[in-house]
This record gives C-alpha cells, structure tokens and sequence, in this order.
C-alpha cells in the first residue's frame, strides 16, 4: 500500500528534494505536486533531472486535502500559515516547512518575521519536528512543524550539554556557515555564480530570523533561559551547514567524557553520528544524507567546550527531516527512504 | 537472499561509489572490502561518510574466490590481468572495472597502455558491458569488463546514427570534459584544491588511452571501420562528462528526425533520456544517477550533426553500470539498485 | 598627463574589468563612469572592492562627447549602435566592446543578432581590434570595435595555420567552454551559483552569434572561405575560455614543426605565450592576465592537428583587449597597465 | 634603481605570490628565486603562468646574503630559524614570513610548534610587521617577522575595541574560515579537488598554532592580559580570510558608535576599509588585494559586538603584507606596487 503524497510549492529547493526522496520511498506515491510558476508543464520539463511525466498544478486546497494523505507545505511563511488553516479540516497528515508554525510566541513571530501572525491560535495544535528529542510526540500527530535548518544544526549540537546542566545558557556563542542552496531558488544578483563562487560572507547578523526558535527549544532542553548569539554566514558551496558552538563549562570536563555524554544521549539514534575524540565533522560525510555529524573538544585552559556540527541542509535541514517525520507520523520505521548514503566524491 | 559481493579496491572512487550502491541495492550484502593502504581499519574510519563497521582487509585471492557470490575490481591495469587470471577458476560473477579486458586486440593495449597484456588468451572470453547495445550477450555471463567512462559517454551518443549509416566514419571529432574524480584518488599537485579549482584544461590529445575502445566498438556498431580524433579535457568540477561529437552527415537530416531516430533506438532502455529537439544535456541533470542524457542538433548549412551526452562518470561512467551489469547477469530488473534520480542542487 | 576615460555602462563585468585595469594605468584618469540601474550612487557603495568615491552618472551623449578623451562602450547591441552614431561627433577616442561593428555585412548581423542594423553605414568606419593582427590599422584610430571573447580565442589559435595554407578550410570544428561570467551579470535560474556549481552544458549549438565573426576574419586570414562548425560550452567556473580546433592537415607536419610555425608567427608579441610541444594550455595560467596561451599536437595517423588555446574572457577576451587597443589608439606602449600577471593560486 | 630582491623558497603558495607581486614593483627587480624542489628549472616552465626565463636554483646563503638587497624567507619553520641566523650579519633587509620570530616567548612556540627555539636570543631582534600598528617601528629596520594570515585577520579587527577597553579580555570567541590556499601547496588526501570541493570543517580547535600569537599582540594592544578561544575552519574556496570575533561589551554602545570609532582608529591607513553600518565584509571584496574590509554590530539585547573581518590570506595575510613590510623597511611610499584592486568577477 502506497500514500497518496502531495507537495504543496514542489519547485523550490525543499520541494525538490522532497520529490528525489519521496520517489525512491517505498511507501510514497507522488500525488499532486503544485507550482504557481511552472503550472501546466510537465516535471521532467521544468525539473529535467526528474523522469516523470506529472505535470505541475496550481495549488487548488480542496484537491489537495481531498486527494491526498500526506501534505509537505513548501510555502513562503505567512502563505503557509492560510493554506495550513484551510488544510487542517481535511484531517490529512500534515508537515510545514516553513517557518509560520515553529514559533509558539506570536510576538516573537511577528518580531522576527516582520509580520502579524494570521492564525496564532493554531500554533499551539502543531508540533516542533525534530524526532530525536520527540520522537513519541510526532508518532502519529497530524500537525507537524518542520524545524528551521540552523536551529536543526545547533539543537542537536547542543541538547546533550545543555540537558546535562554542564553549561552556562545565556549568550552562547553559534557561529554557523551554509551553502547557498540555502537562501532559496529565487534570483538576486549576490547569488549569481559570478558573485557567489569565491566569496564568504557574514549575514543577518544579531538578528537572524533563526535565533527565537533556536531559544526556545533550547530553554526547552536546558529547563532554563537560554540566549544565543547567532552569526551566519554564507559560503561558496551548495549544501551543508557547519556550526561551531563555544560554551563556557561551570564544571571540568574532558574531551572523552564530552563525547561518551554525547553517545550515551543520543544510544539508538539512526541519523546521529558522534565523532570519537580527535575527530571533527565535516560538510562532505553528510553531502546528500539525513546523517547529523558531531565532534567536540574541550579547551582545559579557557574552561570551554567546543561543539560542531555538520548536517546537510535540504536533508536533515529540511526535506529529509520532512520525510523522517512522515514516516513516523505514519508509523513507518524511521529510516524509511532515508538509509542512503550521501556522495563522495 | 542477498549475494555476498565483494569490491577489490574499495578505497578509491569507484570502489567507494559502489559501496554507496551496493549498500543500498536490495539483493546485495556487502562481504569483502579490500584495500592494501588502509587495511585493517573501519570502513567508517576511512571513509566517515559511510556508517560500516567491516574492516579493510588487504585482498586475498583464495578467500575472495571461494566466500564471494560477485566481485567487482577496481584495481589499476596490469594489477587487475592477474587478478582477473586468478579469480576465474572460481567460477563467480567477476566484474572488472579496469581497462585491462576492454581491447580485443592486445596489440592495442600494449600500444596504449605500454605494457604487454599478461593474459591476451582471456581477452575473448570477456564481455563488453554495455547493457544498452549487448544486453543478451550479458545476460547470465559470469565475466564482464566493464566499460570505460569516456568511451561510454561516446558510444552511448554515436551508436544510433552509426548504426544507421547516415553519417561519415572516418577521423570523428570528439571532444569530451570530465570532472576531476576522473582522474582517480591519487594525489598530483595539479589535483590540489588551490591548483584545480578554476582550471580547464585539454590533456592526452591525440592518444588517450580510450580512443582504441571507442574505435573498436563504433567500428562493430557501425560495420565499418570508425576512427575518432578524440579531444579529453578536465574541469574544475567534481563529477560526470559531456561529450560533444561532430558528425559529417552523409543525407540531409532535420535535428527532429535525429531526435526521432534516437528515440526509437532507445526505446525502452531505463538509463537513456533523449532531449527533445531544442534542449540540450546538462551535466547537472544525471549528477550522482546512472543516466545517460543525449541530445542533438543539426546544421544544415555545413551538413553536420553535433550530438552532446552527459552521463555522471563514477555512476554510468563506471560503477553505475557495473551494478547495471550485475543485475543483469544475476538476472535480477536491470534498474534493481539505481532508480535513484541524481542530487540538484 | 593623464587622458580623461569614460566607461558607459561601468557596472556590468566588462566595465567593472575596465575600471579594475583603468584604475591603475599610469596614463588614465578615470572621468564619467555610467550606469542605468545604480546612477546616484558611489561606485564604492555598488561595486564595494573598488575604493572609488566617484558617484555613478546616467549616460549623458553630449557630456560624455565633450569632456571625455577616450570612451568604452559597455553596452547591449543595438543600444550601443545608437551610442556610437552620436558620439562619433565628437571625435574623441571611440573602443566599443559590443558586437554591433564586427561584422562588415549587415545581413549576417541581422541573422545572428535578430534585428536590423541600425546604421549600416557606419560598419566600414571601425577598424576590428584584434592588434596581434591588425595592429597597423589600429594605430592613431579613432573608433575601434572590439572583438567578441570567442572569436579572440578562436583566431588567434587558427591564424597562423590558416595564414600559412597547411589545412582544409571548411567546417573547421571548433569547440570552447567559458566560465559563467561570459554570458554577463543579469539574472537567470540557471546562473544562480546552486544550479550552475557543478554543471557544465552545451548552449547554442550551430548559430551561436560568434561564428560568422569567426568566420569573416578567418576568412580574411586564409585568403579563402571559411566556415566553422562552433560549438559553445559553460563551465562551472568564474573566468576563461579554453578553445579546442580540429584542423584537417592538407600536408604532413610535425608537432614540432607546427610549434615552430606559431612561435614564428607570434614573434614579438606581448600577449602570446606558445607552449612547447608536449605542453598544452590552461586556463589558470591566463586567470586575471592579458596573455592568450596556445598549444598543439599533430595527430600523424588521421593526420589532423589539434590547436589548444587560453584566455580569461574578461581580458584578452575583453576589457584587456579593449585597454590594449587604447594605448595603441594613443601611441602608448601597448603593455602600459596590462602587463600584471594573473593569479595562481 | 631598483633593489635586488630575493625569494628564498619561491614555488609555495606565498613566495609564487611575492612573484607576482614583485614583477610588478617599480623598485624591485627579482634577483635570486630558490627552490629545493625544482631546482635547475626555468620559473616559466615550473610555474607556467609567469613569463619568466630566470632559472630556480637551490638556496645558498652566501649567494643571498652577498648579491641581495631585500630577502624574502618562505621556508618551514625551524629551517627558517637557520636561515636567519645566517642572513643576517649580511645585514640586508630581510622579511621572514614563517612563524619562527613571530613570538616573543620561546616556551610558547616549542609548545605550539612542537620543537625547541633554535636561536631564541634573536627572538628580540625581530620586529612584528603589522604597518597598521606598528608603522614606525617597521621603518628602516632590517628584520620582520611577518604576521601569520589569521593573526593579521583577528588583531585588525579587535585592535580599536580593545584599545579603547570598551570589551571584556577575557576567552573572546573568535571563529575563522580560510581558504584553502592557507594550507600550502604540499598535496594531502583531504586537499585534493574532488574531496574539498564542498567541504567545510573545523580543524586544529584549541591548539591552533596561531592562538598565542594572537594573545601576544591583543595582549599588548589591550595593555591587559587577553585570552582566546579560537575556531579555525577551511572552506571550499581557494583564497580569503573571513573572520568573526564575540566581544562581551563592558558598557552600552551603538552599531554606529563603534563604526566611528574603528573610522578613527584607522583614519589614513591605506589597507582599512570600515564598511558603514547595515554593511558586513565579504571576502570577495579583497580577493587577490592587499585591503582589509571590517565591519560590526552591536547586539544590545546581549551586549555584545560582533566584528567581521575579510582579507586575501595569500595578500594582507602573507605575501602583499610581507611588501608593505619591504616599503616600509625602504622607506618606499607603504603602498607601492600594492594599489592593484583585487578581481570581481
């Protein structure tokens, strides 16, 4: 038996990832797949990458929530948070992307997004999609929200710590860098790959739209306030997030025991990787996967812990997290159409 | 059930991609790895983007022989003759990724490759493994020389046109790009990051050592004898091959007649996409898949046809097909394994 | 004494090439520098690597003519056609770096450009600034059309061989790869940095607007029709064009011998670099730099010879020409401000 | 009149760079270019970009020593130790751009570099070149230790903050991405194209050799113990330094306040380029020049200041520097031979 699974902006970075996975996923079938730019053509036309004769449609709600028992929402925010309204009444098996969900605080929301949330009575109905900290909340929701790619990067990077209480919480310095597929498909003169092939830069620095949702999941972890300083960078590569996490420690901790702290949180887990001591992570062993590569090191001089993190970002940064949490919202095993390795060279 | 395959060579880039792909493949469990450097280590150890406990271990005939149900060889020339010498008498599905029994001719090979073939008996007992022309003759085969990645790119696009006799044979101009892992893991300053990363360059004109592989087989498809003035170039990219071959017509031709005669020559083939009159391959396109992507155009006022493929050269170029290929002698679906589309972006 | 240069359209790559060389040649001082989209504001502010105060204008015909001694075109055919016929007036050094005065026929210029030449009568008046050939001519002028980036790498690479008679003349089969930064900075999907990072891809195949470029100066070289079959390539790279030329050999020659002829032929020239035999070009080795770099290799059994040659499009192939050009319309010597080296790494 | 001047391991990456740069220095004429490697070769032939006949030969100290008026030192460290102790009773005017002179304490670098001091009473004789602060004391002297790439990178952008003692000193975060140039030329696995391609990582946490030479100098600045925790990581891209430092802020300061006052601090220096506010550096801005670019931001929630800093690793972080150093030292305007504006595209 197959679902019926429909994505909703099937032309974007995450809607197309989300086709190479869901294609190859053995209990998927592509239903409706929805683009407001390229409606009428044929996916192998627009997508030549993509053997499949479907041609694109315009979003139409009724069709879609009707038709289908799985919907990915690949929608600007705001946008999404309409669509999500009228879909919610369809009962069907439902995962955000965007952003408009994750945020349980509408002032935060408005404050970062610059815009007034439509329906912030429904932000409690959703659930945060990142399954190795609730996987038992996610098995079976119908609602889920699909964590931001940063906040994947550092969450991940830094709940065994902070759970643990080893750290200080407030003003942790994150520095992340990402390759460009993660500003989106759309066109802007800095993304030309004249501009873009040499150059790194900083961006949105203080204020990254990112940061509310890093806090208040790691106030969640923590028990605690939690504040980051969050600095992004951009870098002249496709996929891939590497983030650096510097804490300050309240108590003395070795490299080993950093790590065992780390493998023993995270026992069990398919797509965690923890490196041993002396290892860092890298961008290319998880190029194409759903894997989260972790390294660490303390600094006994300086009393910190240095934490990195490597993820790719239209995959556990997005898509295949997406996917992650279908499978668990169906009941499926976790690692579904997900087992791939990513590709190196 | 699963074969138990084995890779000789599991280090290099062929052998990594086919562990990604066998990994994956549903009717394979991955028995041996071998390498001389890194024997006696993890595979996660050596190559961290692969999640496998196995240990390397330095290649023993007798023991590959006798526990594996396939081997595939990625060793260099000369070094693969003598495996290939020893393994037979095992009787398994011996799969040969080097060069070493692609000529019929060992006058050939030694010319360009400068040694004396050590087996030249076993050169007929060969199969050419290109499943898109001698799918039969594979079929059920226990030894198969696998082709190599420039002269399947060539073959690929000149076959249909060849073999209808519409166009000139003699002195081919051919000229074809590939990416860096090309060249294989081994390490050369001009290989380094600092030296490649914006280079194109043109290298082995004249007397690459593919020419007499692509010569030998248009010549069989075409019926007469076929000469090529091949052209390789390297470029600062990681992955796959475009060839772009000109041909002198023989009639007049429209670019949708070519277009229609490729299309029925490949019909049915699952690897092959023929762009419809007006679009040409991308490189991008068959990225990390086993597709060959060709497409054409016609120059009516010099009387020519340029026909361009692009095919990812670790995947179709080389261990993408030889697992086309083991599925093919295992009798199992051809695609069994490699139905995954490529990564964009 | 410094001469006043204007750069029309300065925020494009080829004025932004110009105002890089303009910068630090020791006889020009940089006056007018125009642009459409960014006028109003500082160059620094729009084109921050430049520490230049000067605030961008919009073109102004009469301003430019009158207070300017030297005046680059930087714009779209056509548009620039309208440009020259007023400037000309005013008698000042003219260098145009569009396509709208290369071709002496304006029918091939409605052919390939798509549109009616605006002042057909004015196609004799511009000299082709190609000064390795037509050097002479270039000296003391007053408006000089500068040739496109293909063409450069095309005839310089061809001229000898032709010159001296030793190849057939027609359907020469030409092919070049460019780096992205040839097609210019507008935006499309396709040169966003995560679509064209690892893709290269064949484009206008048979009519691309550079070939009867090609072939009116090839034929003026010969003495005698030439026709080319070009076919263009984009490379997943910044800067260059590696340009391959099959020639069929009318008479035997050596490697060598065909060595000896282009040293000969380029004896003296500032710009151009023969590698010796069994050395072929690179596109690094031209990165940044003015030089054009040729290599060859006879191929004694199809008895064909296969010419190599570099250049950075932005330079030779470009706005360095366009420089050289002015310090021969000004009787400087012709290296003055180009004879920096490229970069490597 | 021209100086002779001599590179003293001249085929790595920064001694090719003072190549280029020093072709092109109007007072410098290239005396002497030694290579253990190559020697006995023509630079034209080894480094095939630089039109230049002269033959590499091995180093011989008292050939240097006697025909040089300038020596440029890119050797290894501990060899470097060697070198000086023997060049200088030559008593010309020499630059070491190794790490063997940079600090001041002879314990610090046996423990960061892993071997004893072999001259430490010449450790004093050594002046730190880093013009912009430490101008005077680089004039007419006759022995630069040369900067390392990321020191140049942290001290420019902290220096203003922590003279001005608006900052806590104490375990500053300070993230870097380098290119991969920063590593030299010598080939490893991990630097070859198809492995670094599109890769990011962080290498050498906490003990990068580079961390006590930043303390000494922000120690010095500071006029107060300063402490770092340092982050290096390598990106995917040949040169470029982009670095981000988290100050703690001891009192409330403005985005704009801050900007001001790193205006002041470097008010007429040639290399500083402050980006105003709502601005952020970026490496392309500097590619292939000797600028540094900084920009800042305040976050007042946390009270901190984030400072960003963009150089060429292979020009303000060693070669163009080690010029600068050379003018200086000949009392040469600072900027000679070094106004070239770096390339974009």
């Amino acid at each position: 038996m197959k679902y019926k699974v429909s994505i909703v902006g099937a032309t974007g970075y995450t809607g197309i990832e989300l086709i190479r996975l869901l294609k190859a996923h053995p209990y998927a079938s592509l239903h409706l797949l929805t683009s407001e730019s390229y409606s009428g053509r044929k996916v192998s036309e627009v997508l030549p990458f993509f053997n499949i004769d479907k041609v694109l449609e315009k979003f139409n709600v009724k069709k879609t929530g009707e038709e289908s028992d799985v919907i990915f929402l690949c929608l600007p925010h705001t946008t999404s948070t309409v669509a999500v309204e009228k879909l919610l009444k369809y009962g069907k098996k439902l995962i955000d992307l965007s952003a408009d969900f994750r945020l349980k605080d509408p002032k935060q929301y408005e404050k970062y997004y610059g815009v007034k949330h439509k329906a912030p009575k429904l932000l409690k109905g959703s659930t945060y999609g990142l399954p190795e900290l609730y996987r038992e909340q996610i098995k079976g929701k119908g609602f889920i929200s699909n964590p931001g790619c940063y906040p994947t990067s550092v969450i991940l990077a830094a709940a065994p710590v902070l759970a643990a209480g080893f750290v200080k919480t407030d003003g942790l310095v994150i520095n992340s860098i990402s390759g460009i597929s993660g500003v989106g498909r759309k066109m802007k003169t800095e993304y030309h790959y004249s501009e873009s092939h040499a150059d790194v830069r900083a961006y949105r620095l203080v204020n990254h739209q990112h940061t509310p949702e890093m806090e208040q999941e790691l106030t969640r972890i923590a028990g605690k306030k939690v504040t980051v300083s969050f600095s992004p960078h951009l870098g002249p590569y496709n996929r891939g997030i590497l983030t650096t996490i510097v804490f300050d420690l309240k108590k003395k901790l070795t490299t080993e025991a950093a790590v065992e702290l780390y493998r023993k949180s995270y026992s069990g887990q398919s797509f965690m990787k923890i490196c041993p001591a002396g290892v860092l992570p890298a961008v290319k062993n998880v190029f194409g996967s759903n894997m989260c590569e972790v390294g660490m090191k303390v600094d006994a001089r300086l009393n910190k812990l240095i934490v990195v993190s490597a993820i790719d970002n239209l995959m556990k940064g997005a898509s295949g997290q997406a996917v992650q949490n279908m499978n668990l919202m169906l009941s499926l095993p976790e690692d579904t159409g997900l087992a791939g390795t990513g590709m190196m060279p």
